[in-house]
């Protein structure tokens, strides 16, 4: 796939593309809310930091139903710009992608058929130092191990997305604690990244845990425990056992997939092979994030693929915002654009996008 | 596959079974409850009536982790007579067989990942005639049905199987509003079919419900919602989309199935081909049931093949008493079994059941 934009490891990562041909794929879209969410100025993924924590839920009805169940509202910021589920959505009624949604802890059940995991679980705020128990970490991290394992060889490759709003701030603080120097390199939503608000948030967070870098190395569930939230714990569950089982994995996200790499790293998990992080044009460009020099810091042999998404001639104004920095990423938008242009030219997947889009606001 | 058994339809069940070969197959597993169970006399499945609604969440975590985690009890009767689900996971681990479980109105949620339809309900008593709210019913098969459309094309046939206590008791109701006769003729997990219990509590419930056949062949939703459950309208929504998908399912049952296919069947579904029904032996040899009599006055058009399976010389007491006509089927040990077959030999399937058993009881 030429179409692809190869940041890191390119020939590594074309050929992991290329290996997706024919390939029987599989999306799993993770959610979970974390309250970090809720704290002004960390979030742009909701009208109003409260309304974060509906975010995941309705992410994942559209992406089932065409618009959110859990709130009477188009999914749309008052300047029109649409969620990335949007993306996804398109995406997905293209090539008719197989998909399902795992609750790790949304706030919100979501109003559709989907994978909960039993120990799902609401982030706490994380400046405590105390963002889930322990034994809830290790739980999730368990259960999604066994999904994978219960699902099997059914897929070749699964696709793996997430929706946290909070998630680049609970991400820095798992990197953080995990002994890496996240700072500054996580991306956001909003074209200004709040790096400011991210890291005091953490560095409190810390100073409330306590912990040692050599503590969270040794016991990864620790670093989340203090400073995670319910979903990268559960990816990386997930992800540990898909690769065990030698099932391919695109990490379908931003920065924040680098925080399940370094949980899954340091739990032993081999990253050489069968794992590629995939996000989109807006994230790899972003200069107010470093998604390759936290990936070399963290999983050095994980390529980073992106969808040449470019919304700039799109016909409505609320898409072409996101040329402006706002949104990036989220619901897999990336990774799933990867997957279909697989299938179907790019143009094919714009013109999906203004059709969603066009259906969402008339 | 000539170990099988074609009891009905030889030739176009012969032919289906055959097309499975090399084909992805995945297993979904419905549980749910009706309040129905815990009428003393009615299910065999449980120590006591009221642990009867105890019995999908304990079957599907033994599945996954091989004893139940909502009940701290081994998952047999006094007599040592074990769950089918053992049959189930002897099946499964054998082969690596995909699966996942979908919960549409278990009494306790299971402890273990699975799919959850929002709409989920207890069944209430059907002796009121009013056993689930019209629009549960109606929302339960569109989840239901949006959930084969989200699994697409990712598995080429479906092994689909219940656990719902009761459910030959709410079998028999469906079929009957729907103007079959099959009073007499649904099986039991009991070697004493307690068809008197059965009709006295059917009969009871379509006086209270109030409804004429054409209404309910009109509109089937009416006949669940007066006389039915969670579990079988939840399996008809996904037969009727995997069809329609061109997707293959195995209905892993025994004569509950044929109130899936009538259910189907009153909403048009083409049930001409890529369904069969797949039991047990126990099944089909049952003198106190008759589900070739069912499948001939529902669903003609639909073969029903059995797993050979014959616990005769099985090394352990409690699992000889499936020869005597306990249990019989369930959690889609015959289906599960047959799909086993196709890849190992019977004797394989044999002693993976004893060696699971014998980890059951030491």
């Amino acid at each position: 796939m030429t179409d692809l934009i190869y940041t890191y490891l390119r020939d590594k990562g074309f050929k992991f593309i290329n290996s997706l041909n024919g390939c029987r794929i599989y999306a799993l879209y993770f959610i979970g809310s974390t309250k970090v969410s809720t704290i002004p100025g960390v979030s742009a993924a909701g009208a109003k930091p409260e309304l974060t924590l509906y975010t995941p839920a309705c992410d994942v009805e559209f992406l089932v139903y065409g618009k959110p169940k859990s709130l009477n509202a188009i999914p749309v910021t008052p300047e029109g710009i649409p969620t990335p589920a949007l993306i996804t959505r398109a995406c997905i009624k293209l090539t008719e992608l197989p998909f399902n949604v795992v609750d790790c802890g949304s706030y919100v059940e979501p109003k559709i058929p989907h994978i909960k995991l039993p120990s799902k679980y609401v982030g706490e705020l994380i400046t405590t130092g105390h963002a889930l128990p322990y034994e809830r970490v290790k739980a999730l991290f368990n259960e999604s191990s066994h999904l994978a394992k219960m699902l099997g060889k059914l897929a070749d490759a699964i696709v793996v997305g997430e929706s946290i709003p909070g998630g680049t701030t609970t991400a820095l603080g798992i990197l953080v604690a995990l002994g890496y120097n996240a700072w500054g390199k996580v991306s956001s939503s909003s074209p200004n990244n709040p790096h400011n608000i991210k890291e005091g948030i953490v560095k409190e967070g810390l100073k409330g845990a306590g912990l040692s870098i050599s503590e969270c190395r040794e016991d990864p569930f620790k670093a989340v425990s203090a400073l995670g939230d319910p979903v990268h714990i559960s990816i990386a569950g997930f992800l540990v056992k898909a690769l065990e089982l030698g099932i391919k994995v695109l990490l379908a996200g931003g920065t924040q997939m680098t925080a399940v790499l370094a949980i899954a790293k340091h739990l032993g998990a081999d990253l050489s092979k069968d794992v590629v992080v995939g996000t989109t044009r807006w994230i790899i460009q972003d200069n107010s994030s470093s998604i390759i020099s936290l990936i070399q810091e963290v999983a050095p042999d994980v390529p980073v693929v992106a969808a040449p998404l470019d919304l700039t001639n799109a016909p409505f104004n609320g898409l072409r915002y996101y040329e402006e920095g706002y949104v990036k990423e989220g619901v897999g938008a990336g990774g799933t654009t990867i997957v279909t242009i697989l299938k179907r030219p790019l143009n094919d997947v714009l013109n999906a996008i203004y059709s969603e889009y066009s259906k969402l606001v008339t």
